[in-house]
């Protein structure tokens, strides 16, 4: 491929650099100046060409794959494809769909790969697979909803605060956790993600820091990345949040709040013990932040877990949870419970993005609960699970790999040695889609640890073939 | 009422000066220092007192009465409310619930009075009435869902750009309507209402000015101020939005957009026509600036009333619409169509805020949309729509009464000769919720005119009211 001459890329210009070096090597594809087959340059030495980041160029040989320009071929680069000369003509993301899969390389790609995932080739999912939920719960749900009395329900866009009988229910499951709240404390939501969302739109402002927990959930840091929020990443490990590296943020930065996953914490598993959490509010209260615990895992917990919520009384804390790890994500309902002082501020946000939430899947929720049957379908799941985690550990030792922290709930966080990062395109290549560490990472650092998620990594040839790429990266970094 | 010792206000203090005000007539309301049954000061006099704006006394006044701990009374003003002393103890906001019914005050009061409303008494609701929708279109969708094609929809997230059921069958939608837009261009969210945040969020910065129509939807108003946009009104009268303003503005502000309604416009009911709409989208070349045309009532109106988004070819134009109005609010499902260079970053910010909308019930919009069982239901609303319009206009006619623009679709928008914000209240005081015409001026002016619900307003007992508390408050302007 020519090299030779490289006119500089605009900064500042209004298409980013990956855009522009994704251009101009498309046009070059185009004009027939690189032959399918060709093979790109790698990502350090076009990073050197055209004195970019390699993570320019990564974004730019990603924008290129998304359009069927390029392919990447395991342990070996990126090629341009063979392609008919209709499809190569322009770059147009929404051809990322007939797109060979690729390995994501940001939040927004890892949730999208999610949604398409075959979840029995997907060690890297974020939700236990479909065929551990229980459709029979959800249609005997939806039939009741023709019933008479839940007649009005589907035809009005329901109470701003969520169907009151659901946050009835809701108060009942919250008692059983040890959290004392009315109806009148709890705020309906289309699933925990929005929940979180409305509490960034009303509680903090561009320029707060925020402290969260590292590694954590990519899609709040972006979140809160995107609404101006500065991170304070809390390190987290097999002993929770260090809340001495905490205390010092705190003092140093002044946040307004930390945001925290109490319990299975995604993705080491963790959940605080009550010494860990009665200091962690003493800090709350000595350095004067609120926060928010997401208990989106919480039905694969026992109750008996301490929630942050449960000590504090709702005062400092606002809780967060959904239904979509233990229901089905299909119904997008989920809610927080909060101070009533923070709960206006909270529901006239929620109107102006949307109104209400659906009071159909909420009365639906609210049937579920009620019956009793969603408790004992959540016990269920507790024990499917257990055993998956003793069948996944037993895998994982055979194959000599090891916890990074003791696994539990839905996760393990895995360290493999080798940078998870690089390790996702072969381990894609060879039919499996995984959770690099990176993508917790509150600075996307690269490293040897990964998700691992417990319901479907029971398979030994994914075992095996993690076992192969690693070592295959490690004898690359041998042998130069 | 002591008015001895006034002790200022403080601005810019935490709290806002209306709660400040609050807070001290509820403390000499719980001191005893103000008797049940005590007058409080006008409005005026109030303002004067505490060197503040007469606003800033209606919010104060409103927040006790959600506090239940006073009462307007029709024509007389404000009074301390019979209370047991243990209702009287905090002013909480969750308490609202609870005090009696008060005209909406502000966008987000009227959006909760009409999710409260009895709809029969409802004049002001911004909806169709429960009992024109058609329960037993939904409920035939909702048990095709349990059929084994649509198993797995119950099951998964979905994908993040809407069900591509759905989106297939908006795309046949968008084709009667004049619109080409291919699945890959639609985007499905959680209401129109949704849909429009999604489009402030991804395309617009706080700073920005936006051409809106005035009069217009209030929720847009808070919505955009919220995020920091500047708001540049464009008067929309019988005639629809007046261009030759809207040029000047352009020329003078630059806007980034203009979003507006341009079929059966909320509040007025103009609908653009041909010449209106060509002369618009050349205006947005000449400036620059795209738009959002909100069709929210698209389905009221019929096929061959002129989109933007037809004539644009989705250049300009992002379409958002949505089925509250038709097939029922209670789904929350709305989509918006656009350029494929603008959808990537609305999927994404729509991920980042909840992930997906629920695949379920746009799954059962789907159904309703293949079956052409919602064309049909939407053309007997449209029939029975056109009736109610006939004997509304001969009710209003004959209380003397006369349209500021011809009534089409589900509004008219009335002229009543007198301040239709003072009154609300009278009016409800006497069972009868409206809407005056302040809540849909950009700038919260007060005004002579009213929206009035073409389905909600058919019983001539309403009519009769409105022309007494016009005359009553006629009468009192003229007899000092």
């Amino acid at each position: 491929m020519p090299t030779a001459t490289h006119p500089p890329l605009q900064r500042g210009a209004s298409q980013p650099l990956a855009g522009q070096l994704a251009e101009r090597y498309a046009q070059r594809i185009r004009e027939r100046l690189l032959l399918p087959g060709a093979r790109l340059p790698s990502v350090r030495d076009c990073a050197r060409q055209h004195g970019v980041s390699p993570h320019t160029v990564v974004a730019a040989y990603d924008q290129l794959q998304a359009a069927g320009l390029l392919e990447a071929r395991r342990q070996r680069g990126f090629f341009v494809r063979e392609t008919r000369p209709a499809a190569a003509t322009r770059l147009p993301h929404a051809a990322a769909a007939a797109a060979p899969r690729q390995a994501p390389m940001d939040a927004t790609a890892l949730i999208r790969g999610m949604f398409e995932a075959d979840a029995a080739r997907s060690p890297g999912l974020g939700t236990l697979p479909a065929d551990w939920l229980d459709p029979a719960l959800l249609q005997s749900a939806l039939r009741r909803l023709h019933d008479a009395q839940a007649h009005a329900v589907q035809l009005s866009y329901g109470d701003p605060s969520g169907d009151e009988r659901l946050r009835n229910a809701l108060g009942q499951r919250l008692a059983d956790l040890g959290i004392h709240a009315g109806p009148a404390q709890i705020l309906t939501t289309n699933g925990a993600t929005h929940a979180l969302d409305l509490i960034i739109r009303s509680q903090l402002q561009p320029g707060d820091a925020v402290l969260v927990d590292d590694p954590g959930w990519a899609i709040m840091f972006a979140r809160l990345t995107q609404a101006g929020i500065r991170l304070l990443p809390v390190p987290r490990g097999a002993r929770g949040p260090d809340l001495d590296v905490l205390a010092a943020l705190a003092a140093q930065h002044g946040p307004r709040a930390y945001l925290t996953v109490s319990v299975l914490h995604n993705p080491t598993g963790h959940s605080l013990d009550l010494a860990g959490a009665h200091r962690l509010l003493r800090l709350a209260d000595e350095h004067d932040f609120f926060i928010v615990e997401d208990d989106s895992y919480g039905f694969l917990a026992s109750e008996h877990a301490p929630r942050l919520a449960a000590l504090d009384g709702l005062r400092r804390v606002t809780y967060v949870s959904g239904f979509s790890k233990v229901l089905t994500p299909a119904w997008r309902v989920g809610y927080l419970a909060t101070a009533p002082e923070r709960l206006r501020a909270l529901t006239d946000t929620k109107l102006l993005d949307g109104l209400t939430s659906s009071p159909v899947l909420e009365r639906a929720v609210a049937l579920c609960l009620e019956q009793g049957r969603l408790r004992r379908h959540a016990q269920r799941l507790r024990e499917r699970l257990a055993t998956a985690r003793q069948r996944v550990a037993s895998l994982a030792t055979r194959q000599g790999f090891s916890w990074a922290a003791p696994p539990d709930g839905l996760f393990g966080w895995l360290n493999v040695g080798v940078d998870t990062e690089r390790l996702a395109q072969p381990l894609l290549d060879a039919g499996w889609l995984t959770a690099p560490g990176a993508l917790f990472s509150a600075t996307r650092r690269p490293g040897p640890l990964m998700r691992i998620n417990m319901a479907t990594s029971l398979d030994p040839a994914f075992w095996r073939a993690l076992r192969a790429c690693v070592d295959d990266l490690r004898g690359r970094a041998t042998t130069p």
